[in-house]
């Protein structure tokens, strides 16, 4: 039995970990922090977790928490969990963040986030399917919602050495933007509306480029988000420009089909979609349904990619990173369906 | 041309007002107030109105929009309206007001709000079709959002006297909370969802309560809110139970639909409905949909209602007061049809 | 390990037997038909379970079925599994039937559907918190969804003998219409809307009637159905009205509260809301959630109910029944939380 | 006082084109057809438009509608228009053809639809403020929603000569698929999801191209269409990538507002939007807003149009089109805000 912590467990990504731990057979969870609930049932602030725990919040330190666990998560937003997880490394706990601060390198990030990193440590970039190398690390830095949607989705074609250029334009949920009300979340404003923001700059790009261009140094990588009206879920249509020594390719379905199923195959969580990828079919699992189509007499494959954004984009990557850093099957605790309808 | 104020326009109220108005031929808005939004445009706070308005918010006192203006309309929040209406009145200007300030007599406005009127004040109750005195009136009290939707819906029964008693359970979109983000309004939480609130204790019960009863005295009232995943309508479904002396009536279908359209034959916004009303037939408009149907063997009517509760239930309802109150035909600029689909 | 198959496999309760069997530790799912999918893949029709099974539909014969198989699920449509139950019973299944077709006396459901039933046997009706004896069944009439959720809401107190009347107003997702496109579930019809129908006349009513004259033989009972938007889930309102010397206990809150946990001490899945009972913490789960608040010098105590519809209201509360009837702890399988946000 | 007609009045072109004439000052709806509802009242198909007309559809012919009338609109499907519009013509009316039959040379028109054009006839493209030459039209071939929305965002550039390529990502309300009920419009596939198709073959492509190569030959243009859980509105994004020789205007954010403002200043109904442009602040109304920033370092500009489908996007721009024929002022009867919240 692994004996697991949760750092910030009144959010999205917290309350997500605590549904999905709840039915892993190999993981306890001992510990869930949360400063502002401490005292508080799990079900207080998770009413559908109701009757599957008896923790309470508590006001623990990292310290505290290391001691009692094997492997800790810290939900925590962007720039608390560099308080977090130092101490908790340094306690003993093997750690996965799911907050921004170890995704990328220390300069790429200050520049993203326009903050300082108060304490930098090797991680290793939880994307699972890319990333064989977290089965050894002692920090992972799980990615964000849309690098996950937005790389898998184009990963065996840059490797390929495909792709001259790609523009991702993605389509979220609203629930990516997190559990505290805001203008842009508030029902009037999002219900039967398209909301797109963050046009060219959004912080997830260098997430994006980073993992691309390890794939493949030259390629060109552009990135538009826009909020749907929709709880769960990141739709990525990935515009992508083949290399003018690609076109044959481009045009030969077959061929492209059989990169993808190469590229993934020991990837179970990927699928090829049977007919085009939509959110309701990955809604609450753990998987990445992939699509495709070329555009005839030109250089353009449409790429789509369906996650759901706080499962594989978030709480249930975080296990899956879990379970190989465990030596578990990955699919461990993960292996269900979505909801549909 | 009437020369019209608004005070409070940055709300969904304020922001419905100057919707409407906009196309009313016999009106010029003069003035909108907002003291946060002062020296902003109409725009800034309503984008759908860019274009239509060149006026500005501004940070005005009383006397200087009632100077201005022959009515004004008070959108501001509960409490603060009576802070308005004595200045507007004293210096002049016709009020119609769309808080609840001025919709009861000052005991029952103070035992409901548990806070002191502090410029109680002469108002006709403005629920259009039951009172043709506004035609006269310095000051309408405007009423709530469901006394709207559930006193249309029963008062002819309860005028003919076949009404022992009733309990309204009303569907609410999430717009009667206003444009404030709050926990029950965000998104996730309100989305696929249905919130059932004030179960027993809802602060509009006491409207409903003095108009049945001004129409029958013995009448018995219940009402149960809920918000559903909509943003704009309510639909009111009444259980009225008959006095045992009236199961005749309750079977009688033409005699029933005879009450409604005798009751109503003046009244050009209430429609009976062809088949059951829905929110769809009546969303932007300022109409009011009934249609009813009796259970067997009972003494049970079930009556439906439904309303947009920005425009009947609130701007358009107020709008209409203005038309009477300025001897216009009361559907003067009101007079289009609901968006649908 | 338990071999179980599933008549009707396309449609939502087919679908969602699948997606919750998938996880059943002590089930395999042998055989799934489909007239109209036969040959074609579990994957074809539902893409959310796409990798979990690598079943075929097939056209299978009552008797093939219930030979390959200790227990069958017939999730076909009312008037259609009156054409398979009896050979499965025949052939040795054991069977739970979706349909309507087992869940009332002969003549009731004669009356109710306004067709004769071809084949009449003995079952026990499936709600499984009030018939422990589903555990000896060799055919269970599993419930319609409307009626787990208002039963369930009032049975404590129908047993208490506090009731004089009940009035169900009842707040549906549009996936209990089933998997086949409609003028109501037309997105541009159901979305933003309210639909209120069978306002007297629902076919549940008589199944609700059954258990709580069972529960209290004078009880008054009647139903009144909404669609709402949203996918899954019944929200119900029970307005209350408690016998003139049950009053005394209406108005107090922990006497009531104790009615209830004693009458479902033994009911994992039934938990006392903290807050109100909310659609999204039940969403994909079989919990019910339940809360209540008196009326204020009235003889009225609104109770709430909160289920999934596909879930609790159907496909999980007949594994529920599945497990009774094969020794296994009612939870098995099911004991999850439900998705939120 | 204009008379006009209507064929095909049933679907949701031709109730919008109700709704809004309804409140046209100088015109008058004469005539409405459809076979299928011939005798019946207007709101029997269009329950919110109950109250607002007498009128009932008819099975005229087109001899019989034309003599009726000086302005047609045909809102009957694809392929049916061209068995009415000749006729129509040949009486004697000017008609506005809301479907696809007379957009496209007849060749591309073939090509496209892979069917044969039965009724070719001289056509204006009403894409209203590019082709102020409909004022003289005898047929306007009222532009595809798609098209209306991807051309008016990038025309200005293209004119200026910017644009090497452009890739159009549009997310769609359903409404644009129609009154009938399918598989994609059926709510619980539709709520909560979004769902891309054709993603390189869209049958508005060929307008889009044909608008765009008219203002600037070698434009390169892609399109991929979505659909998001909404019933009205079209929010196109368009990544519209730059000439070499253009990279400098491409930063110059006062440069391309200076493009847009000039191409549009006598295009009342395009709004540069102060914000980003969002369906809610169009919606039911007859504008379209547009927005754009520009990517640091890169060739790309992203352009956003938000339109409602349904009126600039069909019935509105229709009307806005027969206002120029009629040689009226292009805002009468259109110059309305849209509904928000």
């Amino acid at each position: 039995m692994i004996d697991v912590g949760i750092v910030g467990g009144s959010g999205y990504t917290g309350g997500e970990l605590l549904r999905l731990l709840a039915n892993h057979p190999d993981v306890k969870v001992v510990a869930v922090t949360s400063r502002k609930l401490s005292g508080k049932s799990v079900a207080s602030a998770h009413p559908h977790l109701k009757g599957l725990y008896s923790l309470k919040f508590e006001a623990s330190t990292a310290k505290e928490v290391a001691e009692a666990c094997d492997i800790v998560f810290t939900a925590v937003p962007h720039g608390s969990a560099m308080d977090w997880v130092p101490d908790l490394l340094d306690a003993g706990s093997r750690v996965i963040d799911l907050s921004s601060d170890y995704r990328l390198p220390v300069d790429v990030f200050e520049k993203t986030y326009g903050t300082k990193h108060r304490a930098p440590r090797d991680a290793v970039f939880g994307l699972t399917e890319l990333h064989p190398e977290v089965a050894k690390a002692k920090l992972v830095g799980n990615p964000g919602c849309y690098p996950t949607g937005a790389t898998l989705a184009v990963a065996p074609l840059a490797k390929a050495g495909l792709v001259d250029r790609v523009v991702f334009d993605s389509k979220s949920g609203i629930s990516g933007a997190g559990a505290e009300p805001t203008e842009t979340s508030h029902y009037p404003n999002m219900a039967e509306n398209v909301i797109p923001y963050k046009l060219t700059t959004h912080r997830h790009v260098p997430e994006i480029k980073q993992e691309l261009t390890r794939l493949s140094p030259t390629i060109r990588v552009s990135f538009t988000p826009h909020v749907v009206p929709a709880v769960r879920g990141i739709l990525t249509t990935a515009h992508v420009f083949f290399r003018p020594d690609a076109l044959g390719t481009l045009q030969d379905r077959a061929k492209i089909a059989e990169i993808y199923s190469s590229f993934y195959r020991n990837a179970p969580f990927v699928r090829m979609a049977e007919g085009m990828p939509r959110l309701n079919a990955v809604r609450g699992s753990n998987f990445c349904d992939i699509g495709f189509e070329a555009e005839r007499e030109s250089d353009r494959l449409v790429v789509i990619s369906a996650i759901d954004n706080l499962v594989k984009g978030a709480s249930g990557q975080a296990i899956q990173n879990m379970n190989l850093m465990a030596g578990l099957d990955e699919r461990t605790g993960l292996w269900f369906a979505g909801m549909a309808p």
